[in-house]
C-alpha cells in the first residue's frame, strides 16, 4: 500500500520532515518512505501529518470502566475508593473496557500500549487473555504484563485483603503467562500494595526468564512517606535495595525525585514512565523530566488509567507534557 | 422547544443537578426546567451532559490564523515574530477567522466570546464588524473591543512602529464603534505596547461611555522587568496609578502577582481572565488562582488566541485550570 500528499515526520536522528511525502507500507511495515511523487500513485492523504505510531508506556485498561469517580481525591483516598468497584471486574469487563480503551489510543496517534495489569480477582476468569483479544481484534500492539500485589491492609498494606494474593500464585501465573507471551513485563504494583520479598522473587523471575520489570514508584509525597516509615528509605532507595535499579526496569510517574535518585537513575539505566495528566488530576505534581534527560534517563510517555486521566489520549499527553515542563523551566526545553 | 432525559448541570447556588432532567427553550432563552417527565414530550438528548452556556473571557480570534508558529518562543518573542504576519490582516482575514474560531468555541460548549482585538492595520476594513457578521451568522454570543497599541518600537515599545495607531485615531474610533455596539469594551493591549496617556484616556472614555476596560497584565517576567525598567513599578502598581485599578476592570493572564497586588484586586473589585494553557505554552506560569479566589477576586476562565493554545476548546480549558491548580495546592482545592 502506498499513501501519498502527507506532512511526513520521520523522528529519524535528523530530524527529517518532507512537507509532501509519500511511504510504502508492506505487510503492516513501513517499507520506504521519501518526499514528492511515490513510485506509483497511492492513495491521497490531502496534507494530513504523518508520524510513527506513538508508544503509551503506562495504562490501566481496566479503569476505562471507572472513569469521574473519587474526582477529588489524592492517590491514597483514590485507590480506596476504587480498589472495592475493581474488585468486582471479571474477563468480560476487562474485554469491554480494552476495546473502548484501546481503540481511544488509537484514535489518538498510539499503535502500542503496555498495559500494567494488576487486579486479579479471584474466579475472574484469564483477565489477560480478555485484553490481548481485544487487541488482536482492534490491531493494536499491546504489551501485557503480570502485575500483583500481595501485601494488603492487616499487612500494613493500602489495598484491602480481599484484594491482594498470594506470592507463590503470582510467581506460578506470570510463569504460565510468559510461556504464552514472550513479551510479558513483570511488574508487581507498588511498594505500598507488594511485599519486599515478592519485589524480589519478581525480578529474579523475570531475569531467569530475560523479561522485563515495571512499578509505579516515588508517585506522592504519601508513599515517600509510607517508605520511609516502613522501609526506613526513600521509594528509590528501597528499589535499590531489592535489586530492581536496572536497565531491564522503567518505573511509572517517579514525581518525588531527589537529585541522587535521578543520578542513579541515569547510572542504572532505569527508565521513567512520565503521566503527566494523572500525575495533576491526582495532585501528585510534576516529574522532573528535564533533569531526567539531562541525567540520560530513557523518558517514555503514558497516558495511565483513564480513571486518572479521564482521556485516553496519548496525542494530548505528548501537548501536556510539553506544557507542565514549560511551567516549571520556561519555553526553551 | 422542550430537551428532555438530559444530565442537567444547573450551576444554581445549590449546585442542582438532575440526572434525568428536562429544559424548556423560548425565544434563545431557558424558560423552565425540571427533573423527570417534561410538561410535554421534547427531543430525547440520550442521557447528555446539559451546563449553562461556557464564557470565554479572553480571545483573539485572528490569531486563529497564525497557529503553530514561533513554537518554542517566550511571549515577547513569540510576538515579535508574529506582529510582521499579523500587520497584514484584513476584513476578509478577520471574518474567515472568527468563523473559524468561534465554530470551534461553540463545539466546545462555549456560547459568549469576549475578544479583544488590538491590532488595526491602516486599510485593513472594518475588522470588528466582519467579526460580529461571523458571530451573528454562527449564533455565538460575542463581546466586541477596540484594542489598542500606540508604544512603537522607536519609542521603547514592542510593536514595530508600522503596527501602532496614534491616540486620536483609537479613541475616534473607539466612540464610533461604541455607538455601535454599546457591550463595547475598551481595551488597549498590555503596558509594553500602549503609552500611560492612552491608557489614562481610554479608561476616562470608558467611563464617560458607561464602557468596561480590559488589557493584558502581568504575564510574564519579562514585562515585570519592562515595567520596572520604565515605569519604576511592578505592572499592578502601574495600572494602579493609571486609574485602572477599578470594578469595571478585568485583567488577562495576571501571572506574576506579589502577596500586595492580590490583595489590590480584591479590594477594587479587578477582575482576571485566566488562560492556563497559553501561559504553560508561552512558558509564562502558572496563574495564582487559589490565592486570587481567597481574596475574593472574580476570576473568569479564557481559551487565550489559539495561536498561543494551538486549540480553539473551552471545556479543555476548564480541565487544564483544574490540573494546574492542582500542582500547585494538591487535589482538594
Amino acid at each position: 500500500m502506498i499513501l501519498e500528499n502527507c506532512w511526513l515526520v520521520t523522528m529519524d536522528d535528523g530530524g527529517s520532515e518532507y512537507a509532501r511525502g509519500w511511504l510504502q507500507v508492506e505487510n503492516g511495515v513501513i517499507a520506504a518512505l521519501g518526499a514528492g511523487n511515490p513510485p506509483e500513485r497511492g492513495e491521497d492523504l490531502h496534507g494530513a501529518v504523518v508520524t510513527p505510531g506513538l508508544i503509551n508506556t503506562h495504562h490501566h485498561l481496566y479503569q476505562t470502566l471507572t472513569r469521574a469517580r473519587a474526582a477529588d481525591a489524592d492517590l491514597f483516598t483514590w485507590l480506596k475508593t476504587l480498589y472495592p468497584v475493581w474488585a468486582r471486574i471479571d474477563d468480560q469487563m476487562e474485554y469491554a473496557a480494552a476495546r473502548c480503551g484501546l481503540a481511544e489510543l488509537a484514535l489518538s496517534g498510539c499503535t502500542t500500549v503496555f498495559d500494567h495489569h494488576y487486579v486479579f480477582p479471584r474466579g475472574a476468569g484469564d483477565l489477560i487473555e480478555a485484553e490481548m483479544t481485544a487487541a488482536r481484534e482492534l490491531g493494536v500492539r499491546l504489551v501485557p504484563s503480570r502485575g500483583s500485589m500481595d501485601l494488603g491492609e492487616s499487612d500494613g498494606g493500602l489495598p484491602p485483603d480481599s484484594l491482594v494474593e498470594d506470592a507463590d500464585t503470582v510467581l506460578a501465573e506470570t510463569d504460565r503467562l510468559a510461556s504464552r507471551y514472550p513479551e510479558l513485563v513483570v511488574a508487581p504494583c507498588s511498594p505500598f500494595s507488594v511485599t519486599g520479598e515478592l519485589m524480589r522473587e519478581s525480578a529474579e523471575l523475570a531475569r531467569k526468564l530475560g523479561l522485563t520489570l515495571h512499578t509505579h514508584l516515588a508517585e506522592t509525597v504519601e508513599e515517600e512517606e509510607y517508605c520511609r516509615e516502613l522501609y526506613g528509605c526513600t521509594p528509590v532507595e528501597y528499589l535499590g535495595r531489592l535489586g530492581w535499579l536496572d536497565d531491564d526496569v522503567w518505573c511509572a510517574h517517579c514525581v518525588h525525585l531527589s537529585d541522587a535518585d535521578i543520578a542513579r537513575f541515569g547510572e542504572t539505566g532505569t527508565g521513567v514512565a512520565h503521566c503527566p495528566s494523572s500525575n495533576l488530576r491526582l495532585g501528585a505534581g510534576v516529574a522532573p523530566v528535564r533533569q531526567l534527560l539531562d541525567a540520560s534517563v530513557r523518558v517514555g510517555l503514558g497516558v495511565d488509567g483513564t480513571a486518572s486521566n479521564e482521556r485516553g489520549d496519548l496525542f494530548l499527553e505528548v501537548k501536556q507534557a510539553l506544557l507542565v515542563a514549560r511551567a516549571a523551566v520556561g519555553p526553551r526545553l
